[in-house]
This record gives structure tokens, sequence and C-alpha cells, in this order.
């Protein structure tokens, strides 16, 4: 392979839990082409790789490209992983993928270097050199949807950790002994305040008596989601209203802590967060400021996420700047 | 100045809320001279430091130094600081030294670079460098006296954070609206299992009715210590392990939120861990290894300080090695 350069091709896939997209993106940012497909958990890694596959190569026929001409795959997946051996630990969402050696696979088929990392560190990596971070040097991203994930930017640069599953931020404490998270420990943030955790609580307190979101999700309880929660904050239903009320205390409780522990320039909110920003931001502000130091805050912004609908483009090519250690200004010529 | 040399001598002021350790050592570790006076919070930053400067005098004296002939000084200082400004924050046992232009003070009467950072930054480089996180990338230092205080070294150095105050464990929340910190939030890890949290919770709960505690601190609450505590758990007092139990408990939430947001490979407890290593260390590995995953744990190691009485000698020289960019390694020869 010939050293990158900015126009050099590469081929993005963001593995969620409910939809993989599959991109061709030059390293300079510009987009080639790229596809949407359900994940389909359970059809297990094999055929999925085998639909991956399948769709990479569409994508690449769209971008008029070669296999051999692409510098790297980006690959983000949506949890902790195992870095030696290029597999996925446990994923409530995606079980039937752990253990399956995803790297090699894709290895052996490429014949070109994978980078992979979990889909937080990849957005953290994205919203730093594309998004709301640029500039900074010491930013925390959360990823607020199913689950809550962390990436942190320190000292210009991501931080992974010994086992290259540091910023699990989503599983501190905030209620000791409280709400059983996904990944079987009590009172986690991700417990409480994720889309999955909102889901469980409402489905335990909301009634046809005592809340419009019984309604708006058509009387089943299994509809339940924090999109509804958020509908109903904005027509102004108060058992909607307390939820969100004591969302904003936790969340703002696992922030101050984080801000304890990492003082850090920016904090990016993404998701949920970024989809509803004037629900959130003005009181997250508020009550962080209320709970650390003023030292921690003189300089301190807590914002959205920018790339959003993009981040499935961006993640995957953040992480291939990444290991080779190139800059979107050095490429984006 | 001219280039330090391994033998180059520093001068080493380890500030704390009760005694101040002033030291000449070399760069390569070996001390020349040294000595202990009390801090006497209630003489305000003028006095303290006339006095610092008489003890240095005395300190070069011993060592056959002239002033001039020093590389710098290491300064370590007992909480949050304005990096800018070279002046303490709000500390509760040195309030009176707030905003006392401290390093600009030490500055002009030494004319040579002054290093400055707090105590758990400067022990957490010492043990790194020195003790028992030697060869670590990736290590929290934690020491637990009468506060609670962390250093992170992350990636192979020291990370401050955006103002220079990062690390700061201890005000982790770890009850909702718990106990009241020293810093006036509630709550927090260094509220409850601090030395001064400790004492203050068995205050509130020890009679002559219910524990030996209270023959143990002369009858009088206001002696009731973490010392006091430690002393009646190895006696078998009932109500003393309840406690302690509690505190582990409340310490290894603490340690878990870390591990999970920063991946860690050592965690190194100091001050009251490391003179008590036998009660604290199964325990906290036990605790912590159910709340956190097996890939956190996998190469995790909890372990005591090593440099414990010396930490005086060696964090302000940790921290003049890491401002020169100097390892133990290239100096000790």
């Amino acid at each position: 392979m010939k050293s990158p350069s900015a126009t050099s091709p590469i081929l993005g896939i963001d593995l969620g839990g409910t939809k993989i997209e599959i991109s061709c993106v030059r390293l300079n940012g510009r987009e080639l082409a790229r596809k949407r497909i359900p994940t389909r958990p359970e059809d297990g890694p094999e055929k999925g790789l085998e639909r991956i596959l399948n769709t990479a190569g569409e994508v690449l026929n769209t971008a008029r490209l070669a296999t051999v001409e692409l510098a790297a795959v980006g690959l983000s997946i949506p949890g902790p992983w195992d870095h030696q051996a290029g597999t996925f630990l446990k994923l409530p969402n995606l079980s039937s993928w752990s253990g399956f050696p995803v790297r090699h696979y894709l290895e052996d088929r490429f014949s070109i270097p994978i980078y992979m990392d979990n889909d937080a560190n990849a957005a953290a990596l994205a919203e730093w050199k594309f998004g709301a971070g640029r500039g900074c040097s010491d930013l925390i991203y959360l990823t607020m949807s199913t689950g809550i994930g962390g990436g942190l930017i320190l000292d210009g640069r991501l931080y992974r950790g010994r086992n290259f599953n540091a910023g699990e931020v989503g599983h501190q404490v905030i209620v000791p002994g409280g709400a059983m998270c996904g990944c079987g420990l009590p009172g986690h943030l991700e417990g409480l305040c994720s889309g999955s955790g909102l889901a469980r609580r409402l489905r335990q307190t909301v009634t046809a008596e005592n809340s419009a979101m019984w309604q708006m999700a058509g009387g089943d309880p299994a509809n339940l989601s924090a999109e509804i929660l958020i509908a109903a904050v904005r027509r102004g239903d108060a058992l909607a209203n307390e939820f969100f009320q004591q969302t904003l205390d936790e969340l703002s409780t696992g922030l101050a802590n984080i801000i304890f522990i990492l003082n850090p320039e920016m904090i990016i909110l993404g998701t949920i967060v970024a989809k509803n920003p004037d629900l959130y931001l003005e009181p997250l502000n508020r009550l962080v400021r209320r709970k650390v130091w003023d030292v921690f805050t003189s300089d301190l912004r807590i914002v959205a996420a920018q790339l959003v609908d993009r981040i499935g483009l961006f993640a995957p090519l953040a992480l291939v700047l990444d290991a080779l250690d190139l800059e979107p200004e050095e490429v984006n010529t």
C-alpha cells in the first residue's frame, strides 16, 4: 500500500445494535457513497459479516472504486472489546457476536489494515476532529442512546486505558443499590438515564391515569421510550416533567464526578441531548455548576454534539485518521 | 543556570496542613539533608514562608550548599490551586493561605524555577518514578489522610486537566445527598471515607456503651479518629468493624467508578491504606472485582504505596524531574 494521501479512500463500517452504516469516504472527509442495512443480531456474526461485505461491494461500486484502492477500514463497534483478539465482549444487544474474531475476519477479506474501536471512542475522535470539539485538548464525549458510553480526549489524544476500554462513564454508580443496569450491576448512570433505563422506569410507573405518556405509547407499556418522555415533557405532562428533572439531576451528578476526576475543557453530549439541546443544555450547565468547584467551571463548556446524523460516516473515518496519526487539516486539501 | 545533571541538587518543600518538610536532594534521589517544621496555619502565609526560608537555609547549610547551586525548587501543596497565578484555592486546613502568591514569592527569593503542584499529583509522580508504580503507563494514586486526593498517570504522563486540577477523585458522589464533605458539597467519597470523614461519623455514633473506641479516645469524642477506628478493628470491636466494612464498601464503589472511567493498570493507595495494607488490600481487591467487568480486572493491581514516610522527600523531587522531563533512570547514576 502506498502512503495515504488526502484523497485516499477508506471503507467505514459503523456497526450498531440495530443498524449498520457502510460508507466510502476520502481521508479529507469527502463522502463518496454510503448505505445503511439492519443489523439483525439474531442472524449471528457470520451471516452479518457476509451482508456487510456484500453491502461494502455495492458501496464501492457506487464510488467506482476497487477494494485494492482502499487505504484502510475503520470499524466502529457498539461496546467493550478485546483489543488483542479483535473480538467483542458481552454486548446486551449483540450477544451472538461475542467472541467472534471480527477483526481477523475482515483482515482476511480485505488485506488492508482494520482500525477498530468502540462507538463512543470513535465518536469522540470524530467530534474532536470534525465537530463540536475542534481545537480542544481535553474533552469528554458522552453518547446517550440505548446505553451511555464515553470517549476521553485527554492532553490532545484519545485515552484508551490499559485494556482499551477506558471511558465507560455510563457505569459509574449514581444510586447505590439502585436499578439494575443492562450490564448486570446496580445503580449505574446507564441503568438510570439511558434510553433503555428511562424506558424501564417509565414502564414501572406510567398508567392510563397518571400521564399522557400512556396514550402516546398506544396503551402498551412496551412502547414507552425516551422519545415519548421527551415529547411528553414538551407537551407539559406533569409526570414526564418529574421524571425528566430526576434524570437531569442524576446526569448532572455523573457529569460532576467526571469533571472532578478529569477537569475537562468541554463535555460533548450526543444522541438524545444533541436532538433536544433546548431541553438539556441550560439545566445541565446550571446543575453541574452547583455540584463542582468554581475552578472547574471557569473554562468549561457543556455542549451538544454537532455530527449527529453524520456520525456513522465520520466515526470510522476518525478511527483511521487517528491510527494513521493524521489531522483533518493535513488531509483536508 | 547550567543544564541539570544527575547530581544537581534541588530544594524540596512538601507543604501540608499540619507540617512542612523541607529537603535538599540530588536529582538522582540521593538525600543530602531534610527537616520538618509545623505549619501553624494560624500564622498566615508570610510568616509561614519566612519560616520555610529560614529552615531551607538550615537545610542547605547542613548539605553544605549555596542557593545558587540549586537547579530548582519542587513545591508540593495540599490541595487545588490556580496554575496561572501560582496561588492556593480554598483549602479547609490552610484557608489563611488562599490567594497568596506563593510561587511568585518563592521565585523572588530563589531566582530559580519553582515547580509546584498539589500533593496527590506530586505523590503520583513519586510512586510512579520511585515507588510501587515503576514501569506502569496507566496508574491512579489515591492519598487517603485528612482528605482523599488523586493523581492520574495516563499514557505514561501525569494528566493535569484543563485547569491543572484533575484527579479530585475524592469528590465523586458516593451517597447522593449524604454527609457534607469539607468542601461543602454532599455525599463525596472524601466526606465519607477520609480521616476527617471517618472521625465525624464516629463522633455521631460512638458512645461509652456501644464501643471500646470511646475509652480509646479518652472519653472525648473530639479524639475519635481513623487511627482509633483501625486500632479498634484490630482489637475486634464490633462497631468499629461495622464502620470499617461500610468504608470498604464505599471506597470500593469509588474505585470501581474510577476503573470504569480510566481502565488503569494499577491503583496505588497511600497513607491510611499504606500503613494498614493487611486490613484494606484483600477486601478492596475482592469488592472491586464484584463491581466492575472482568475486562477491567484481568491486568489490574490494587496495591499499597511504597514511599509512605519518604513521600515528603520524593514528591517535590518528582515534580522537578517531571518538569525537566527527566527519568530517574537517566539521573540515577
